[in-house]
């Protein structure tokens, strides 16, 4: 059997989901075992916005942003991540002849994460503690789960939704998610799609953008991550932590995106 | 091991989700494998208004009602039943102590449906063709993916979303799904929970409640039936036609509602 490959991709902007489910259809019939864990923050603030209830960021005092997740956010999230997102790619994924099977954090407990119950927030410079949030992070994937669905010849596609101790339904982030599920799984490639071709000492100049990075090198180009970057960088460190051989940071609005990524076009991450 | 039970229960209107969920942890705790297909009616319409596209319903011809779902519907009906209802009752299960996991019919092809591509309506005694509605009836349904979930001590959660031959998505009637769930299974009962006491011959009194129908009767029965009322017991006839011994078509607001169906106290459909 071929390694394990972990594709993650974000909602319904910027990465082609037809482009890739069409080329993870393709690979699946060629025997190679793939789970793909996705996101949905925009498909969440969309609905958030369209039921009066707009989306709320907290920047954590390093430098991170993540949603603020109260109750009705959660409500909001769990219908845009489970109800559009990853019903839209089962679907799609069937529809390109890949037998797909979505799931989240919370089904037969595949995610089990911490919930962060006093979160820190800065606001126009000063700290505020938030405590009603449901959000977490993951410490434990039951991969068994996983194994068996792929053993079935099935893809897995994971929406960014966690199990806290007490059985309460958390919000994680998609690229830290995807790095627990491939090092879970000790995949061989963690590629996470983005709108954009990788890491770029100053993004967009095109002659800045990165080919590779040794792990040696992770905490050094962290610096050059603006936004959403900082925690693809971050869920990479943690994979190759984690045992996963290569990740990229790769290009999803070509044709055959994993094909292109694979061929160099998209910035590597790992060795020594 | 003993025999399984399909437990179906609407949306978030009507049946107590915390009584059933507490009492189904117990009874998994007992070793009784239980499957549970749900509805989500109720919250696709709440939805659909707060979207401003609210809920239209068809009338075929020989009087049933069913959702017109447009490819929009589709997507508020999927937000509403498989990220908002299968999430919450999945999260509240894992609460009481039983390892859920949420699916829908797209899941692994888990219920194959066909689509109705030129539905029959019947507005204002006028006969009209419908032909964008992405409904089905179920035809297969998938039971190695449910035997393997009950093999690993889990609660199968089934959302009323089906997959058609094309890999689209499709709105099937939840009660229906339940009773083509409990005949693939080869369920001992199927236990379909709303919020009155089962069938009455003249709705609502009380005196006129029926606490059981052979299976030569169910026909007759029929026409005391009013509005969604028709397809439980529709959904009855297939189960018993399918082999499933029992049906009863119960009370789902009281405390330990399963043992008050068991106890006699909701309309039992078998038997000659």
């Amino acid at each position: 059997m071929k390694e394990i490959m972990v594709v993650k991709i974000g909602g319904t902007d910027g990465v082609n989901f037809d482009f890739l489910c069409d080329e993870i259809a393709a690979l699946v019939k060629s025997s190679q075992p793939i789970v793909i864990v996705h996101g949905g923050s925009h498909d969440a603030s969309l609905l958030g916005e369209a039921l009066n209830y707009p989306p709320k960021f907290l920047t954590s005092p390093d430098g991170f942003n993540s949603r603020y997740t109260d109750a009705r956010t959660l409500e909001i999230f769990t219908m845009a991540v489970n109800g559009k997102v990853n019903t839209l790619l089962v679907s799609k994924l069937q529809q390109s002849g890949a037998n797909a099977f979505g799931l989240s954090g919370l089904d037969g407990q595949l995610m089990i994460a911490q919930r962060k119950k006093a979160l820190q927030s800065v606001e126009n410079g000063k700290r505020k503690i938030i405590r009603d949030d449901f959000s977490g992070k993951i410490e434990h994937v039951n991969a068994s789960i996983l194994h068996w669905l792929l053993s079935q010849q099935m893809v897995p596609v994971v929406a960014p939704i966690a199990i806290s101790g007490e059985g309460e339904a958390l919000n994680v982030d998609a690229d830290r998610a995807a790095a627990m599920v491939a090092g879970a799984l000790q995949a061989e490639k963690l590629l996470l799609f983005t709108a954009v071709k990788g890491l770029y000492q100053s993004f967009p100049d095109e002659n800045t953008w990165i080919p590779s990075v040794k792990i040696s090198e992770i905490d050094a180009v962290m610096q050059f991550a603006q936004g959403r970057m900082k925690k693809k960088v971050l869920g990479a460190k943690e994979a190759l932590e984690m045992g996963v051989k290569q990740v990229a940071i790769a290009d999803g609005r070509v044709e055959n995106p994993i094909a292109y990524a694979l061929s160099g076009q998209a910035t590597w991450i790992g060795g020594l």
